[in-house]
């Protein structure tokens, strides 16, 4: 969560707000204009809405918070939202729900602030199924949320501290802990805890930043109230301007049969490429220090569109671990034109859902494989499909597909590291403005993937850059496939080398619509073969649309029997 | 140095290339068309020319090598040299010599290749005051290189070994030793080598590049012939592809009056932004192990145009240190329009020279200062000087200017941290083409600098990022001061906020020259004033050109008498 109070001049005032009324951390403020009990209403149908990335009804959305999959299966998203313009600023956590992490179900704002001069910011959200907080006396499902309060009295950056709200009805209604701060340093840096379970010694840990000074706290509790610091992780990797949104949590290593632990962070402003990046370390964890394998720096994205990611709570350390990204970057979030009334005032989506294992298959080791989670639940219809395409060029129109949205794959297949050769270029254009994204792949030399965005019309910016590019010691996957692979969308994209070796979230904003794809293949070896496969995508929000296209979101009181299931 | 294979399908043929032959490391190949005996000829006069940046007479240039002050205050600058053709390939030590770091003077190639198969790249001198080498019974100021010896058999890439040369005029002809090489571990990936003087053990150290591995190899000897391997410093910071181009010295820390270690490292390819970059790190160096202050990473520049920097022996610890970088990146230097006949088939200039200390100015601490080194040296004629600029827009029309090229400030004076507001931006147009440069400091929310070179026509490229920006927690410098500056070099340009705290080598290649300079000040508080300054720079290679403009260098044949100046 990144609201720098210079970010405050855009920012909607804070209304009746003042510094002299004492807090009541347990009350929840009700900001005029804001529904209270049924979901903000959004209209899905223009033109640069994402139809399989997540974006809000209508208005600002920055970080995913409190993400986890409960005891049914279901996948809860919370996001920091303002409900009132499309700017940042009013911050709530908004809701939203899916059983596939691309068919999204709007839910009512869940959690709110408890007065008119305090904002809610990120934070996550855990099942408590043994009750250690003595919220859930009759119930193994209940979900606490810890996020952190960033008070602005007479709209000044004031103090942050950390409090957590008790739901007890699986995530959808949630109440504040008549105690609150849980955790409070008097610190006007200090944010967005993310909280795992710790087996070995039956702990709650929390990471979470000081942002300005480039330090991760570790602390740790019996029961999500009482917080005890156990270690600093100090200036290591990339610093940029400031630490946000830490996760921590276990994942596969390939090879190996126990997970390693993943630390990842996001910083804002001041990533090399400009804004907002995230990075990550892997190494050991203890429950109180965090200790990475080496000094490096690695970074999630090859782009600038995948800022405070979060994984998943209720995966099992030993299968690939979700995550979901923030798909925008602080340098030109709020001033791109989806938040203009004829694109339906919406600002930002969230990446596509993200499986997550590492792997050494770069030089670099501990590489970060991050491939998109099972798209083909939401292919719609196949538009190409050809496995002999050689050294050639393969055209597809994808006008007529309703949502927009296309996946595709271009494959060089039957390699070996010596027969890796070659080159697989695409082109995304629009046949009504002559507006155009590039990018490809590139075998030779040092193997690449690269991007331009540079060619697409609808918004520019000092900090919009153009280019982006990764390059590695990329070989062919272990079936001899060397590929690209994209998820499109509308306004948004995910573009992988080899399904997860190198990747990046990317926004865009056209004038008209892009509606013809071009993939060329060049110089694969003679015995190498190439495919290229194109698919439309359906359009998750059609089915919720009323005659006007509204969304009205649903208000789901309870999630009723949670069974047995145990997060940890 | 970075010569990958892949690249070899671009450079010219190596003559007549046979492993079969012995190689004999004492003799000089000397290959067909190649002077010997006087400088490469060059005609600087093209308007995409840099005029106080150097650059080669022509054909290939790349990193700097053997950089040193000499006792008598003549700096030499070497290069990777490819004197047959306008991409890398056949690699020497071309040379230069300047006494103001911006003015230069061509020399004969100063190293060559010991057989046809073999290129000489990159690497250091020192000046062996007390013939620890032997090299020098009858002189106080032999020049010992220490370089990498490249083996390319069959044009297949193979050993990679350090080598020595020692010259008794001053650096103008080297002698390769018998008894090369003189560190040997049959790698291909191991190269770089940058030596320098340790007092407190009476050593030479060298650090080079086990580049594939990422890691720094330090070695020591008493010689410069028997070398002892001590340490190594690896996977430390971001690793992109390769390790390549260590530098290790002393440099000064403000507020503090001992010097601090500093470790620089190039990685090329797998920068952030893409292709080549520099990172660097503070700490301690023991004479044999290098420890780093904290685990973070930061880089040199902002942008991705400057490579391979060294710095400069001879400049003693206490004094801000200089250094020179490559300015291009290898991901488009061989392809930039510079290379083509019309522009006089040169590829690739210098950055400006920089003046180097440590100091705390953001929050990250360990930043380096990079300044211009006395520009005012070059200074011509004043073209625009108005001191109560306010809130409005200046426009100096520099094209009467014969280099072409420019300096220059726009500041807003007067400040304390709390009235630091508002922006300067400038535009950098060509009134013939309308293409045009632009970029800015801003000092609102997160104070940053920014500059994007896309509405630039005469060269486009994949990997042609056209926006940069750094943003960091600068404030106003110690006078009060919030500025910008600028060197504008035709082709090239460095950029800097506060002159120093972030700065950008850029390059850029219109289809026309740019004439116009608009430079806007805006949203200054009441109380603060604002200023703008033009310069013209001098044609530095005027007064060494004939009546068609043909610039044939110098051959120095002795520096004469060196006085008892100690490099250490």
């Amino acid at each position: 969560m990144f609201l720098k109070s210079a970010l405050l001049g855009v920012i909607v005032s804070l209304v009746g707000e003042t510094a002299a009324q004492a807090p009541d951390p347990t009350s929840s403020y009700y900001r005029p204009g804001i529904p209270t009990d049924t979901p903000v209403p959004g209209n899905y149908t223009d033109y640069l809405r994402p139809r399989v990335h997540f974006s809000p009804p209508r208005y600002f959305m920055n970080d995913p918070n409190g993400m986890h999959r409960d005891p049914s299966g279901l996948y809860h998203m919370y996001y920091q939202y303002n409900p009132l313009t499309p700017v940042a600023g009013n911050q709530h956590w908004g809701h939203a729900t899916s059983r596939d992490l691309y068919t999204w179900e709007n839910q009512k704002i869940a959690v709110w602030p408890p007065n008119n001069y305090t904002y809610v910011f990120s934070g996550s959200c855990v099942i408590d199924s043994e009750n250690t907080s003595g919220f859930f006396p009759d119930q193994d499902n209940g979900v606490v949320a810890i996020y952190t309060l960033a008070e602005y009295p007479n709209n000044v950056q004031g103090v942050q501290y950390q409090a957590i709200a008790y739901s007890r009805d699986g995530g959808y209604t949630f109440a504040a802990y008549e105690n609150n701060p849980v955790l409070n340093i008097n610190s006007t840096q200090f944010r967005d805890p993310y909280v795992i379970w710790y087996e070995p010694t039956s702990k709650w840990v929390m990471v979470l930043a000081y942002a300005a000074e480039f330090v991760i706290g570790i602390y740790s509790s019996p029961d999500l109230k009482e917080w005890t610091h156990e270690s600093n992780f100090t200036k290591q990797g990339y610093l940029g301007v400031q630490y946000e949104c830490p996760n921590l949590l276990q994942m596969p290593m390939r090879g190996q049969e126990d997970p390693v632990w993943f630390l990842q962070i996001s910083i804002n402003p001041g990533s090399p490429k400009g804004g907002s990046i995230s990075e990550y370390f892997v190494g050991d964890f203890n429950g109180t220090h965090f200790v990475p394998y080496d000094d490096a720096t690695r970074f999630t994205d090859f782009s600038k569109d995948n800022y405070a990611g979060q994984f998943f709570h209720g995966i099992p350390a030993n299968e690939p671990q979700i995550a979901l990204g923030w798909g925008s970057n602080w340098q030109y979030t709020q001033i791109v034109p989806t938040g203009l009334i004829e694109h339906g005032q919406f600002r930002s989506a969230m990446s596509v859902p993200r499986t997550n294992i590492i792997a050494n298959v770069s030089a670099r080791g501990y590489d970060l494989l991050s491939a998109v989670y099972s798209v083909e639940s939401v292919f719609d219809s196949e538009l190409t499909y050809n496995s002999s395409v050689g050294n050639s060029t393969i055209l597809t129109y994808f006008g007529d597909v309703p949502s927009g949205a296309i996946y595709f794959e271009a494959n060089i297949t039957g390699l070996v590291a010596s027969t890796l050769r070659g080159t697989a270029n695409f082109t995304l254009s629009s046949s009504m403005s002559g507006e155009y994204i590039q990018g490809g792949i590139n075998a030779g030399g040092s193997p690449s993937i690269w991007i331009n965005r540079g060619n697409i019309r609808g918004f520019d910016n000092p900090y919009f850059t153009d280019k982006f590019s990764e390059e590695g010691t990329f070989g062919p996957s272990n079936n001899g496939t060397w590929g690209m692979s994209m998820v499109y969308d509308n306004s948004i994209l995910e573009f992988f080398l080899n399904g997860a070796q190198a990747g990046a979230t990317v926004t865009f904003f056209p004038e008209r619509p892009l509606d013809t794809l071009s993939v060329s293949i060049d110089g694969i070896a003679a015995n190498a073969s190439s495919s290229v496969a194109v698919w439309g995508l359906k359009d998750t929000w059609a089915d919720q649309a009323d005659g006007n296209g509204t969304v009205r979101g649903n208000v789901t009181q309870s999630s009723g029997s949670m069974g047995s299931y145990q997060l940890f």
